[in-house]
């Protein structure tokens, strides 16, 4: 007889190379050591919980001018961006069905390091996975880490995988 | 069919309050949390690896007056040292083979965060687990957390479990 399964908060978000639907390197990593390293064979031990967080007012605005932008266009872009929030989710969603892995997966506005912290704080998981892209102190200043901040601030306990250094781009804040 | 069990290093600690052989609050709630969490019934997928460090130079000098102490009193207190954390590790390695999970267990001298990043490197876990006091700022300036200089040097995933705020002793440096 086993109890509730062990819930697992993994954040997850897309490419910077390759933009959505692809999910960072990263946040793949993350999801892939979950499986391998923690859920393996107990797929019914697990929940995956997938939050992904976007950007508020920032993402959509490089593809048009926002001077001609009407409100209708602003209206389009948010339900554009959603839409490709969800196919970002939808490809860890369907790994989970194809294993047998129970998940919930949705989207937030905000800053992600916030609302990261908040969302665990409404849906108290078990443990919160972050990826990282393992920057150098000098890079960290600059671009600042979602997962530093989640270690320190996130109300359960917190697994922070690095990026593998054979998988980072050539410029490393890339993802 | 499964691949290798994942390796979980588990850094233990004695009670600083029952002393020898009992386990700090924290290291127990470390191990609880990861049989809880992560193991469940899968037992054969994981193994333990309990690591205990004992600080060099600092054990043993409470209870006899150094300054008459014989060459051979210090090889006794060196003997009854390594017995004393060898019996820590005997309560966490009997709870293993209890629940049938694979375990191994050692002991090193010296300072615990630095052992235990150094232990990490030369075992290579695929997770390492600490508990922590969950210390205030101004405590931990100067008691210092072991837990936070792993999380930041240790060379694999760290998940750092704080002790339960129901657990804490009335000084919350004690453990």
């Amino acid at each position: 007889m086993e109890s509730e399964p062990t819930r697992i908060m993994v954040a997850v978000n897309e490419s910077t190379i390759k933009g959505y639907p692809h999910a960072s390197i990263s946040s793949r990593g993350a999801f892939e050591w979950t499986l391998q390293k923690i859920v393996r064979s107990n797929t019914s031990g697990f929940k995956l919980l997938f939050l992904h967080v976007q950007v508020a007012d920032e993402d959509g605005f490089d593809d048009i001018d926002s001077i001609y932008a009407s409100s209708e266009d602003f209206k389009n872009m948010k339900r554009r961006d959603k839409a490709r929030g969800l196919h970002l989710l939808e490809n860890f969603v369907n790994k989970c069905h194809e294993i047998g892995v129970l998940c919930e997966a949705w989207i937030k506005k905000g800053d992600p390091k916030e609302v990261i912290c908040h969302e665990v704080k409404r849906v108290q998981p078990d443990l919160l996975v972050v990826g990282s892209r393992g920057l150098g102190p000098f890079q960290r200043v600059f671009v600042g880490t979602v997962s530093e901040f989640c270690a320190k601030h996130a109300e359960c306990p917190v697994i922070t995988i690095k990026r593998k250094a054979d998988e980072a781009p050539q410029d490393p804040v890339d993802d």
